[in-house]
């Protein structure tokens, strides 16, 4: 089937070649989009408004001057932050021609391009040394991609301005060599499936399609013909591997799964999106017969519902993997994929209430469309659903999962995890969680040790502690076996191995069900957790019951550890806390960041624990045996240069279990403001846990929450096939289910 | 004049009382007033909507029953919290039987206080030991003071549907044996001059009011008569000295300065205001002869004015001495104060944005006035000005002041303390500020060591780490003498010795200064710091120049914290970060609350220090001797219930010197955000800073910035006469100028 498609584009692409030359602009922007803009522009209001917003940045830009500095420094410094303003000044001052007409616009971009032309054939590599594939503009391929994928819209929009000799000025000194320059003299960058590769593939395939070059475009499309192959590891601990199918589509069929989720997770999908978004866009307009938008299913809808999915109440990303933590869906590469989704596949009115809170549209023909629905009031509300994103390209490398309800004005959510590795970016973190309630972290994942683009932070590149610490597993809401991350921290063996799904269902909306296994992240040691969310009446909004399973050949150290990030409330254990001096958790292994703030030994089967984040109480509530530990750290250990948050965490440590099972009940409750000063709700209620059965086939608990209800957790630990019956007797009781799990809620 | 002012009073009290029976409401509701309300609540919009908000309450509050439990419980208990709910319900459910006419809210208010006077007779103490004044109801008499306020305005709206005899048991039973046991057996409650106090008085003055009971409010007027000398230190460490003027009177006299700054700082101020605006509108309702709120040139208006100037650009108070942060001019109190102000002080359009702001109003004559203007367009924006604020009773106790500067766009602030100790609830802070880049805190006060009403945290009240670290000096932003407290931690000497303010000049918009001294808080040592204020083209905002000399009789150990309380972005210094172990700071005056995380030797005569708060820069340009240290400290050692916020600090450290000068410049600038992820104006400008001279009588400093100003900052150390000219030579240059401080600013 995928082999039947890119034979039928090779002969479109033939096809196409044989046609007469277009009129520019063709690329993002065309001649029937601009007719509709000068047309509608008065009607759409926040077209209009971000028309005028990018006009005066634009014009600021102008006034500034000619300004192309010799390139030198890193990400935030000097030359970077002016390259960079310059590809996307650009790109604006482009449209800004089309829409206004003002020719002064047409030469001021000519200008900047003759002074890179004049500068670019004398470039060698940038000077410096940090990446994989050193660019010639900036230190990385990847943002020379990034100029190019800006820059070719701009020279798409005054190409009829040009004359014939200006064009072959321009297009000898820098878009030839530039493209020839990111590609075929950095396979390495361009030839493999990665985001940085997808940026590399749209740059030369724009600056292609703006010189009618199909030969440039075929590379952009399907890689580099006959490269042999090429080994290696990026800057972010990623296999380069260069020996395999690459280019445009081959990102398509194999970033994505077939759910439109992106391996490395939301932060890097949201990048990712500009250049499919933007190539795709080209794409569409100068090829349409390649139904781009279309290929693999609607992917690339797909792939941008995935991301409006994955976002907490403020439109925030879930930050799992190398994230910076605050992004959302407000970016610019959002606001691109809303318009053009909206615009190419099907004007989903859902869509426009997210435009609407992003505030600002693209000024092409897809961001008039958008503004123009929002003026006709055809706005819908965006509902974010309880979904499974099948992760790896064909759908079978496991998968994340989010689990959603809203109760009493309340938006709970809990991201599940337990994919692919998700390459150099991915985190040691199988079947970790995060937990929300609004905008608020109650369980955090850490996110990305980096400040991207801050110059102070090591030039705004990963830090030394995004290593050390963030990617490692105690860093994240999952057991550690022995003190030791996953996969003995090693990328390449995460990639190869998936977790698993065991059991997916939301279709009773009070009570979701979401469990996986892990056998491959230790070595002897099988991972089977599981979640429920249900709304109960005693805490007002969703409960989560957390069932994790860790069976192993031999004897080993757990740590479950819980990132509450915030203040602790009360501890049912007694803490012993040190008075004149800290010490570190240990050596390796993300531990040797931590301080240890306090120290205690569970003494009864259950013990609970409390916090306050931002004005909400939550309590979790634990399954415990005699002799258990809790340790209370403190992340900052070993951070010379001050880069980590200092975000408390406690450690539920079980020493040398074979077959151990922690559940755990964590809820949101009431909530507490300093203006009112008064508290609602701050104590959670009182919630009983009962395990009744835990063998190799089956685990049935009990939690009986504020004396008003009954749950009943069964699950099957071996069998789950869908439909399956299971019966099991425990003192007369029979209990009777079917599916793999099932939870059974009475009322006393 | 004052002994004048209270023989007027007295005479008045008397002809009232010869005068005929009122007719209920006449506390806080008038007749008029509802007259008013019924003829344009539809014209009114914002308090139709607090109206219904409050009735919606209230039906709530009805529909769940009767309930006066027997008092048990602390703050944030059950109890406690079911009694302040019944009070904070009984005045709203009041106030909704007047306007809406309703019985059955009367009714349901008969009941309630029916089911309290067959109670409080039998009631002891309350059983909490904690208090100096136990309440019967709740576990201090505060908080029964508290609920009289609330409950007589219950009672004067239902008055007039009780039968005679029903009458006579609520006043026999409750009211009248209620308002003895909170004054006359609680001298030390009620007989003093604290805002605890202020809520007796007007308890006992307001049922006084209904009841039309001259005797009892003399009481409250004037304090109880005859007493006998009490002293002691209640829960604070406040001197209770009951030899003194007390009651309403000389509360206004003795609690205010003649500015309207109240000693113990704006958290608490807002707090005492209630008291003094309900008890006053009830005085200018009931007793419109007295003129409360003209008392003392209109004292209760400059109160409101101090508040609303002490806050950050969210309306947030500054967190001077023991406040919990975030508390605002959202606040019920300040909702009450702004519309009594309005109506009853000349209604003053500013206020109406303040009262836009908080959204809700009064259900009274005062909230209706405030909503129909706003509803008739009248509304004006409150400026906050640059002010000073005279602290103690006759304005002589030293001051606070506050600079401001609006730069494009920012709101730049800094507030500077040099007043009085503040009671039980002052710190030990003399000359420290604090500084303010819109809502950020640039440089932060710690507040208090406090969970208002919050059970898990000692339930609610003041935590021990409030004495042991919140009030110490070094957690404060100013000079800690041999790593001991100011005034070696007595609140008594504290309250004895103010500060002074030296100099204060903000009439010149673009260049303030705060010059202020302390010659007490350290024995043998003198203290003066000078602060300048001024937008600096280079920072784009407002730069600080703080000059702070310490002149001591024998060498001293000198430390200045900065509590930057954000990320660290870079430190000139280098510093040396321990990898295994922390250790404690000091053993004693808060030292011992403090991890070491880092430390460094100054090896230049100038240092420069930057972090990032909530999306802003901010750089530090300091003076240095070679030799100086650099300590990186972090809140949270000693802490076994983690109380403490883990925030950080650096300590300038000087060893064994008799006469130190600090200069700092500090500035915030340019701005960052994760979804746009480009650092705007990251770095700060090159600043210099040359100290020409620094002698007993002067100091003279030469500020470089960005290559593009010089400001020589002048100081005469000992001669702060107005209006007095200095001359000084420097290498043949001679500077010239007039007063205390001056500085000159010249582009280059």
């Amino acid at each position: 089937m995928k082999i039947h498609i890119l034979i039928s584009i090779s002969c479109l692409l033939f096809i196409s070649a044989l046609q007469s030359r277009t009129i520019h602009p063709i690329l993002t922007l065309t001649k029937s989009g601009l007719a509709d803009i000068r047309k509608n522009i008065n009607k759409a209001p926040i077209f209009k408004e971000s028309y005028i917003q990018i006009k005066s940045d634009v014009d600021e830009w102008v006034k500034s001057g000619v300004n192309v500095p010799v390139p030198k420094d890193m990400a935030g410094g000097y030359t970077h932050e002016v390259h960079k303003r310059n590809f996307l000044m650009l790109q604006a001052a482009g449209n800004v021609y089309q829409i206004s007409g003002d020719k002064s616009y047409a030469l001021h971009i000519k200008k900047v391009f003759q002074a890179y032309a004049a500068m670019y054939p004398t470039l060698g590599k940038h000077p410096a040394m940090r990446s994989y594939a050193r660019g010639k503009i900036f230190w990385q391929c990847l943002n020379d991609a990034n100029w190019m994928v800006y820059a070719s819209q701009a020279y798409d929009c005054i190409y009829e301005t040009l004359s014939k000799s200006e064009r072959d000025n321009l297009e000898t000194n820098l878009f030839r060599p530039f493209a020839d320059f990111i590609s075929i003299e950095n396979p390495s960058f361009f030839n493999r499936i990665h985001n940085h590769s997808t940026w590399g593939n749209a740059a030369v395939g724009m600056i292609a399609l703006v010189m009618e070059d199909d030969s440039l475009l075929k590379r952009a499309l399907y890689g580099i013909s006959g490269m042999g192959a090429i080994s290696g590891v990026d800057n972010d601990g990623g296999t380069i591997d260069v020996n395999q199918s690459a280019g445009f589509l081959a990102q398509l069929d194999e970033a994505f799964s077939p759910d439109g989720y992106y391996s490395e997770g939301p932060y890097y999908e949201r990048y990712a999106m500009s250049p499919f978004i933007l190539f795709s866009q080209a794409l569409a307009n100068a090829k349409p017969e390649l139904h781009i938008f279309q290929y693999r299913d609607h992917l690339l809808k797909k792939a941008l519902t995935s991301l409006l999915n994955m976002t907490d109440s403020k439109g925030r990303f879930f930050p799992i993997n190398d994230a910076q933590k605050g992004m959302s869906y407000q970016s610019r590469e959002l606001i691109a994929a809303v318009n053009a989704i909206y615009f190419y596949e099907g004007q989903d009115n859902a869509l426009l209430s997210i435009a609407e809170s992003q505030g600002k549209v693209q000024i092409d023909q897809t961001g008039l469309a958008v503004a123009s629905a929002i003026a006709e009031h055809k706005s819908q509300p965006f509902v974010k659903n309880s979904m499974l994103f099948s992760d790896g390209p064909k759908g079978n490398g496991g998968a994340v999962s989010v689990l959603r309800q809203n109760v009493n004005g309340f938006e709970n959510a809990c991201f599940f995890k337990y994919g692919i590795q998700g390459m150099g970016h991915g985190h040691f973190d199988r079947l970790s969680y995060s937990l929300y309630q609004n905008q608020n972290e109650i369980l955090q994942d850490y996110g990305a040790a980096r400040w991207v683009n801050i110059d102070q932070k090591a030039g705004g590149v990963y830090l030394k502690e995004n290593q050390s610490w963030a990617k490692q597993t105690i860093a994240h809401n999952t057991v550690v076996v022995n003190e030791s991350s996953q996969f003995g921290g090693n990328t390449q063996r995460g990639d190869l191995y998936p977790s698993q799904s065991y059991y997916f269902d939301v279709s009773n909306p009070n009570i979701q069900i979401a469990s996986a296994v892990d056998t491959n992240a230790y070595k002897g040691v099988s991972l089977h957790r599981t979640l429920c969310f249900l709304p109960d009446e005693s805490f007002d909004q969703s409960m989560l019951i957390d069932i994790f399973a860790v069976d192993s050949d031999t004897p080993n150290n757990l740590d479950l550890p819980f990132h509450f990030g915030s203040q602790l409330m009360t501890s049912s254990v007694d803490i012993v806390v040190p008075e004149v001096q800290l010490k570190t958790l240990g050596k390796t292994d993300g531990y040797q960041h931590l301080w240890k703030e306090g120290h205690g030994i569970i003494d009864s089967t259950q013990y609970i624990i409390s916090w306050f984040t931002n004005g909400v109480f939550t309590t979790q509530y634990s399954l415990a045996e005699k002799g258990d530990e809790i340790i209370f750290a403190r992340i900052g250990a070993n951070d010379p240069n001050f880069n980590l948050r200092r975000d408390p965490l406690f450690i539920h440590r079980k020493r040398q279990e074979k077959n151990a099972l922690f559940i755990n009940v964590i809820s949101s409750h009431g909530n507490y403001n300093p203006v009112d000063e008064v508290p609602i709700n701050s104590y959670g209620p009182k919630v009983m846990i009962d395990l009744l059965l835990n063998n190799d086939a089956y685990t049935i608990a009990k939690i009986t929450t504020g004396g008003k209800n009954i749950y009943t957790v069964m699950i099957s630990n071996k069998n789950n096939t869908p439909g399956q019956s299971h019966s099991v007797s425990i003192n007369d009781v029979t209990y009777n289910w079917k599916n793999a799990v099932s939870v059974q809620k009475i009322k006393i």
